[in-house]
């Protein structure tokens, strides 16, 4: 059973950030009414990804992005005439989507597991399409 | 409700290369007469991946396949004597499978977003399974 | 049809390893007596990951993790105050899920394709939690 598909919109303020979205999906999760199954939340973007990461100390988002701009730095003599090449190539090293456990009507998260929205192109308008299966 | 498994044959040209293969899996989603769910492609290979990225210019293909290049040299001291750690090292980087939203019966994509096949140790004759759950 | 969600633990023994599943993740799906559907693996961790790559030569997982180390050093000038930066990003790049077609009661794996529990900051106690949808 699919549940409808839902969009959350996000609006990103920098260049590269990640926003905790895991109390979106999760109100996504409880008005589906799907008590056992999975959740799926992709990107419809090129330079956005979603990943599964810590929420409670804020460097280690710090040092995730720092490192990923280490990784695949924003000049890097890159063809594509946009200049935002660094941005489609860390959207695919993270993922465009990410799908979760869904138990007893809610997400199966760890402690210490948040659900995050990557930008690596803002400041931008986004949206993120959620479907729960049951 | 499980669609039945398809199998999407490719025969890659190069060592690297980036496969559009969006049409054949909206047409795997059509044929499966399923209006509501999600799409999941896999590869069977370990030196070969999936991803989601612009299906507008090809210099973006271009700029991602020469920064995995740069990042996971072939020749970088490996030790597997088959001489192909660097294609199974990017196969992990950039995941075996995506899985997409399906709903009116087709794939929910953004404007810019191609679902693409990763070869990275070809040339080759290569599988991808296709499950459209519904 | 959403199977009953099973928990997989494993006791890591070192810093960074991979753990082959597929044998539990194979008996989960015969548990489950779902034929035709997909099976999700996440873990509940912040630094650790799934992934899918070869189960023959040990040397691909050893040049897997020797890569990973060089592309994200463990001391990498880091804010994180735990230490543990480089596992935290690690766990981003693997991903962590992976998400498997299930057809004739079994894992649809091609011949070379194990899957792997990926240990970036252990010895730990760990936990995979296993969903087969049909």
């Amino acid at each position: 059973m699919a549940g409808i598909l839902r969009e959350i919109k996000i609006a990103t303020q920098q260049r590269i950030a990640m926003v905790d979205v895991t109390a979106d999906l999760k109100k996504a999760v409880a008005e589906s009414g799907i008590k056992e199954g999975i959740l799926l939340a992709g990107v419809l973007h090129t330079t956005a990804g979603m990943t599964v990461n810590e929420n409670a100390d804020p460097d280690v988002v710090r040092d995730l992005l720092m490192h990923l701009e280490k990784m695949v730095p924003e000049k890097g003599g890159y063809r594509h005439a946009e200049g935002n090449s660094d941005a489609h190539i860390k959207a695919t090293l993270v993922g465009n989507s990410v799908t979760i456990p869904v138990s007893k009507g809610a997400l199966v998260l760890g402690t210490w597991q948040g659900i995050y929205f990557c930008e690596f192109d803002g400041p931008r308008q986004r949206k993120i399409m959620v479907r729960v299966m049951g």
